[in-house]
């Protein structure tokens, strides 16, 4: 008599399903499986303390109970975070459509045009607001990317100073996030009233905030020009909306914009996710960490979107890294170049125009009133002063239902925005005890400052202005991308497993959308609660003591990971600990942000099974014994294998008096089987869209919590609001992260419940196993090494076909595009190699229908191999085909059209075409063009 | 410093496109233009007394506070709205997603297959339910369906009786909306006690309730061999979750089966709009009303889909007529097969088992503590006997949260559903203060009555079980189709213009999804409030003095608009007057549902340019000078024309003592500019969709409000929940017919206020004017009567060319796919025409794509007349080209490839293939089938 349970519907496979796979595997039962698969040595033997699971009726009526108790207020509060209103057909069409929140990561740029066009138009609206020649594809906020900011900086300059000084009236979070980073890399932060003291003789960067956090629009012409004079380069941290109307960043001679998008239409969400930017200079592009959409061609020579310069981002380069960001945050990207595009530069215009004018008037009406309003120039936001009274002045808007800023005992900010309305000014006078003035303001701002520029010339900030076209946009490039609801997209490493509707409905209620993350604790008592009952599930399944949110994406996990680790030993009195040991399969992050964490990084080697080298480490752990801070391991390990070696790894390690660090990348393959807190690590990290279903949204939002035993958690993230540096650094701008979108692994945990949970673990091994499976008679295998099974995913060994026929691992990639599938991971973590993670969402026709592909295109590289088809001209070799090429009147290629537009097993009847040919990286990378092209550049 | 105008986001051509559009047709501005084109003589010069526009923020405020004046309580009523689940993947990704609730009905079968193949489940889900051959693709609900099965069953009874009897069980809304149906018609109505009174000698059908409204379940199957010897059919009004545990209609011999889906996981929406059913055993598949999807084939002989005999459907056979239905509930019927494609038949047992041990465990409990619970089998409602406490208890729930059916002063109705919980039913105890006892309960179903058939054996309620599974068949379907979403639906007379987003929201939101239309009325206040400031401004804009929304489809529209004139002529006595005249332009709607008011239909003939022939009215109102009852116009004329003699044209009939009828279909022609109320009519139905934004929906949901002026008032329709006709019948079965969607034009008129909705009539016929300038010179444009002017739509002749080359108004609808477009009404209102109503939310752009492609085409036709291409093998006639042909390893035709499926101006990137070639419209009605056929089908 119980509920429709939610785990059936997450879980692919049925029963039936299940058992026809088990008996190609070979065990009787998921628990048999699982018992063969996972060491004894970690295995736990429990079920999870976590409540019984509701169903989806009943969990969205507990979010909405906790939604209650948060309060949604007008948000004067500003320091970065604004209200905004997000066009409704944005909302639905892209927030709210799964079409743009399943898909992946752009990779395979034949199949995801549209979110690269998407993220072309970010650029272009980054890059020419800010006036800099090249934007990157977004950041995870303004805090982090003013810290990238500093390291770029750091390596671009020819100072050799390690001083780096910030504008006294940068965002506080800013100059929090930027000291943190700066600490473990010797990086001296000094703080500079910008207004009276003069700049140190050396520095190698200046950070400027414009307009300032206090609200101040200052000419910062004359310090970039001090700046430069001394070899430093200058960020400007600007508003996006104010540039509208201000110079940028790039006219006054900054080298490099940062920044945040959030008010360009993606809600506050308590403090996230949304995207921030990073602009450069001309000769500063290939220095750009993060992700950077440029415009290549494609094999018929049309132009076609792609990532440029992948290498620097993909396959980060170890301990020689400067930088460990993977994700950005193309979901809000998205949703911000829209936001741009459907108003267009006059909207955007009148937008901040507006917001500027009620600013004004609120200025005039207090001063008016004899209130202390300080004149100085100013877009949005005014300072008053009310020596002693700014507490009472804030507790009398909050009354009012208005939240403003308490800079001091003497003084209150108040920031306008979007949706500030008559009514908001007036409650806001109120407060102050003074009416509203009547009558409308002029906008003043100081000529000298007007931007004579224009911006978003580009015809698609202009074509899309009608609901109907906006509509018919979003449509259009959604369909030429393949997501999660078109089908199987079996990445090894990266999980793409169901998001539940379920989970995400609740990202859309205002109750979680429009809270600012500096709101009074009596406005967020709904959320933190959430945050806390999730932070404690977390626990549970880790098995850790604590849990922080904050980071908000996995590599900022790691780096906060690891900076708790350096603070312990620190602690206690032993800082020369600074060796941090990396197997040589981990993933790239690892070492990047063991050098971000101040670490000197030590590899160690893998045995001919993928596992770490238990001998090696040994060697490396005496070499460095004293040094020694820490050990980084994935587990199960990026070759998708139980390695059995785990808990000796940890015990030595620990001898040594080092700090484990596991991975917790793939801890789908170990909730409710292992918890890496008992089995001997001390920390972890967790990739919430890889194992609790927050969507990859084409590369981003991430969350990625830090879980740590009870003796690091005195050193897990502090709040960024907080004083700067405090001994522990705040990983990102908002105490909570990406809060906004925590309802989604919330709701998974609350519907899975520990079976749920554990089975869905079992059913991921299992469909990783029957893959391998089917397929080990048609490629080899790679690491299975237990008793013959591997983990969640499995290693497809192309090497030797590629060595047979010159077919290559990228051939068989955009040949199953023509199946109609999203490629596995390529040559990750072995050259040459697909790796193959089905998770335990697909059913078990799906995971048939992409064996069976696989199948038939090893039937095709045979006839490469005996040469039927040559070996430059095949279907492999062509593939992807496109529509146009299939109709194309000609038709040179010495196979059938049919065979290579319908494959055996496509759907004939709603196919999904690729809509660009092969896409050439190299020309991309060599002819670099990272905004949007003349409509002109299509024509050929 | 307004807010964005959302009448900007709304109409497509911005300032620029504008001025270049009345160049092109001649005219200085829209003022000019409209003032030419509309005739004076009905022209209102006034500014419409509407509410400032709100943005389309401050408008979500205002019904989120009219939505905060609703109580969504736990409804126990029953009576055939019932509390369900709706899957959160279908109400994200089918009520919330444009892909399907934009688009039109499927009559370009080509390019509708997903929307069709869904109909089709529905089709089969409810003839697999209810054990009948044949189900329709749905209707407007349970009250009209059994309506039309009444005359249904006189149509095909051989009995001369006009006896209908119907069970004293049946939901007391469905004996309103038959007893009012019947009246006009010359029914008798006999509502008989099954249980206890004798069938009368003699009657020609009989409607039986199945479970009755009291909850009992009777076998019927005595009732059924009685009333086949009388020669009568039997409808068996059933409820399909019910019908999951019982012997099904068709098993005891029922020869149709009517009822409502809605408890499929539709919300009540305070009374609709959802989707009522109707099946009919094998023989009665040609009488069936409505549309209904039948299985055909395509030029290559792929199985196709299609709407079967249309000609019954889409051209009304005027005074032949035996039904008005046009509309259907389309996107209401998708949302209740996908229900069952994602539950199964096994879930749905479960559901209904459930269900049905709540019900067992209230009576018990009931029972055990004194409660006077009777005897009877039942599914889901139990009646409870408390001699002169019933209002008491029913109270005493309600401040529990409950609702319960008042029966009468001594029973209390309670009926349980998909989302009873354990709670709900311990507080319907409290209510009854007695305890809910503890232990589960064991269903308790008659034997006799249990079904032991199968149902939903078709792989399709099998194949899509996990959300993953789920989602992907949704995006599938909606890929195949074309909607609004992708580019312009010209269609004449049918208006598909934008469906705001904003419009949309509200819908889904549970204070106006989860509402009985029983409900308290002190729980229902805010839906009350915006409806009745709906129909005032429905009033204002219309220049009538009252209107009803309850019509839920225009054609319901029509009859309560026409049974207000047969009442009022009775109500002075004068029940002679019975003659609706009627122009032979009309809609087929139009005479159709004269009829069912009981009138005869005179025909008026038109004049050449295609106006009533004033001189033939004088003609026929002389005739039947004594008993005119009526003229039914439409204006502007369906020919797409603003008569001038519409003003003498009342005045005519008003003298005769006739009333006249304006079919207000084209009322987005008038808005702001004229008002029929006040320019001679008396009585107006509205289609919201066409000018108030209801989306289509791939074919219903519609709204149909009529409008009188205060004479007719009086005759408005009744309250179905009231008792069995006084004068003033029901029309539909809920008092406000689909009130759920009332949001969606409360919010159009509450953003566009009285400037927008003039703008937007004066581009819509901008719009129309300057299709009309640009094509004029490739193909005729007839009836430009007025200065060379068209209205809102004009008429493209096709049959000179048609002569000429052979080429046909289908060749040319079914190229425009190819071209990237959906086709414009297809002879209607004249043979071997094109209508084209662009409306005003299609920008310049999307504008001349269409002219160009249509341009092109003419190019086209011409080879074929010059011979360079062949007649029958040429783009017109292959088109629609799919990709499948176009890569066939053939290509037999005398033109490239490249010309088949890439005309110029498509989008080369994105472009849409339809999924199947020409349909084969002779072959499916021949070789009727209406259910899903086993995929063997599909492998040929």
């Amino acid at each position: 008599m119980t509920a429709e349970s939610f785990a059936d519907r997450h879980i692919g496979p049925g029963p039936d399903d299940e058992r026809r796979m088990l008996e190609t595997v070979g065990y009787a039962s998921i628990d048999e499986l699982m018992d063969a698969a996972i060491p004894e040595v970690i295995r736990w033997h429990g079920r999870l303390d976590l409540p019984e699971p509701a169903s989806e009726h009943d969990t969205l009526a507990e979010l909405r109970a906790l939604a209650g108790r948060n309060t949604v207020a007008v948000s004067m509060i500003g320091l970065g975070y604004h209200g905004t209103h997000t066009p409704a057909v944005i909302r639905r069409n892209v927030l709210e459509n799964p079409a743009w929140y399943t898909a992946y990561t752009p990779y395979q740029p034949e199949i995801s045009q549209g979110r690269l066009e998407a993220l072309l138009n970010f650029q272009t609206m980054v890059s020419d607001l800010t006036g800099l020649a090249t934007a990157n594809a977004s950041m995870l906020d303004e805090g982090t990317a003013a810290a990238e900011a500093m390291t770029l900086a750091r390596r671009a300059s020819k100072s050799r100073s390690r001083v780096y000084v910030v504008d006294s009236d940068a965002l506080p979070q800013t100059i929090a996030v930027i000291a943190g980073r700066a600490e473990p890399l010797g990086i001296e932060v000094r703080v500079v009233d910008v207004d009276r003291d003069a700049l140190p003789a050396e520095f190698f960067g200046l950070h400027l905030q414009y307009p300032g956090a206090s609200g101040v629009v200052r000419d910062h012409a004359p310090l970039v020009e001090a700046a430069h004079a001394a070899g430093a380069l200058v960020t400007v941290a600007a508003d996006l909306l104010a540039l509208t109307l201000l110079r940028a960043p790039g006219e006054i001679g900054a080298d490099i914009a940062a920044g945040t998008t959030q008010r360009f239409g993606v809600p506050m969400g308590f403090g996230g996710p949304h995207a921030g930017y990073l602009a450069v200079r001309a000769g500063l592009e290939r220095m750009l960490p993060g992700r950077l959409v440029g415009v290549s061609r494609d094999a018929a020579g049309a132009p076609a979107y792609r990532l440029a310069l992948q290498t620097r981002e993909q396959h980060i380069r170890r301990e020689k890294a400067t930088s460990n960001i993977c994700t950005a945050q193309v979901l809000l990207a998205v949703m911000a170049s829209m936001y741009a595009v459907y108003h267009g530069p006059d909207g955007l215009r009148r937008i901040a125009e507006r917001t500027h004018r009620r600013a004004v008037r609120l200025a005039d009406s207090l001063r008016g009133a004899g209130v202390d309003v300080p004149d100085v120039p100013f877009f949005d936001t005014v300072t008053a002063v009310v020596p002693g009274r700014a507490a009472e002045v804030v507790a009398a808007a909050e009354q009012r239902g208005v939240n403003l800023r308490l800079v001091d005992a003497d003084r209150v900010g108040i920031s306008c925005d979007e949706t500030t309305t008559e009514a908001h000014l007036a409650a806001v006078c109120a407060a102050f005890g003074v009416p509203l003035a009547a009558g409308d303001a002029e906008p003043r701002l100081l000529a000298a400052l007007r931007r004579g520029s224009d911006f978003l010339t580009h015809p698609v900030f202009h074509a899309h202005r009608s609901e109907t076209a906006m509509l018919r946009y979003l449509r259009r490039l959604a369909d030429l991308d393949y997501a999660l609801d078109r089908g199987m997209i079996p990445l090894g490493s990266c999980t793409m497993k169901l998001n539940a509707t379920t989970e995400m409905e609740p990202v859309s209620w205002a109750e979680f959308a429009h809270l600012h993350p500096f709101a009074p604790a009596g406005q967020t008592t709904g959320y933190r609660e959430m945050i806390s009952q999730l932070e404690g599930w977390l626990a549970e399944v880790t098995g850790y003591d604590a849990v922080s949110v904050q980071p908000n994406a996995g590599s900022q996990g790691e780096l906060a990971g690891l900076l708790a680790i350096r603070a312990y030993h620190r602690s206690r009195g032993e800082t020369h600990r600074d060796v941090c040991l990396i197997p040589s399969s981990a993933h790239g992050t690892n070492a990047a942000s063991a050098v971000m964490a101040g670490m000197r990084v030590v590899v160690v080697g893998c045995d001919a099974d993928g596992n770490v080298d238990l001998v090696d480490l040994d060697t490396k752990i005496a070499a460095h014994a004293d040094a020694l801070a820490a050990i980084m391991v994935t587990y199960p390990s990026t070759h998708g294998v139980y390695e059995t070696g785990i808990a000796s790894l940890c015990a030595k390690v620990h001898d040594a008096g080092g700090q484990v660090y596991v991975d917790g990348a793939n801890l789908n393959a170990l909730v409710g089987f292992a918890k890496p807190g008992r089995f001997g690590a001390d920390v972890s990290h967790l990739n919430l869209h890889k194992t609790f279903c927050i969507p990859h949204g084409g590369g981003g939002p991430g969350v990625g919590p830090v879980a740590v035993r009870a003796h690091l958690a005195p050193f897990l993230p502090g709040d960024p609001a907080g004083a700067p540096v405090d001994g522990r650094p705040a990983i990102s701008a908002a105490r909570y992260g990406s809060a906004g979108i925590l309802p989604i692994p919330w709701a998974y945990l609350r519907m899975m419940g520990a079976d749920g949970l554990a089975r869905a673990t079992g059913v991921a091994v299992l469909a990783a196993n029957y893959v391998a499976a089917r397929l080990r008679g048609h490629f080899p295998v790679l690491y299975a090494g237990n008793k013959g099974l591997v983990a969640h995913e499995c290693i497809l060994d192309l090497r030797p076909v590629t060595k047979a026929t010159g077919v290559s691992v990228d051939d068989v990639a955009k040949r199953l595009i023509d199946y109609g599938f999203h490629a596995p991971t390529m040559s990750f973590p072995v050259a040459g190699t697909l790796m193959v993670e089905p998770t335990e969402s697909e059913d078990l026709a799906e995971l048939d229908r992409f064996c069976d592909a696989l199948i038939a295109i090893r039937a095709e590289i045979d006839k490469v191999g005996s040469g039927e088809w040559p070996a430059g001209d095949n279907p492999l070799a062509n593939a992807p085909h496109t529509a146009q090429m299939l109709t194309g009147d000609q038709w040179p290629h010495p196979y059938p059209r049919s065979v290579g537009g319908y494959p055996a097993g496509v759907d004939r009847v709603a196919k999904y075409w690729s809509p660009v040919r092969r896409v050439d990286g190299g020309y991309g990378d060599r002819n670099l063009v990272c905004s949007c092209p003349s409509p002109q550049a299509y024509e050929d």
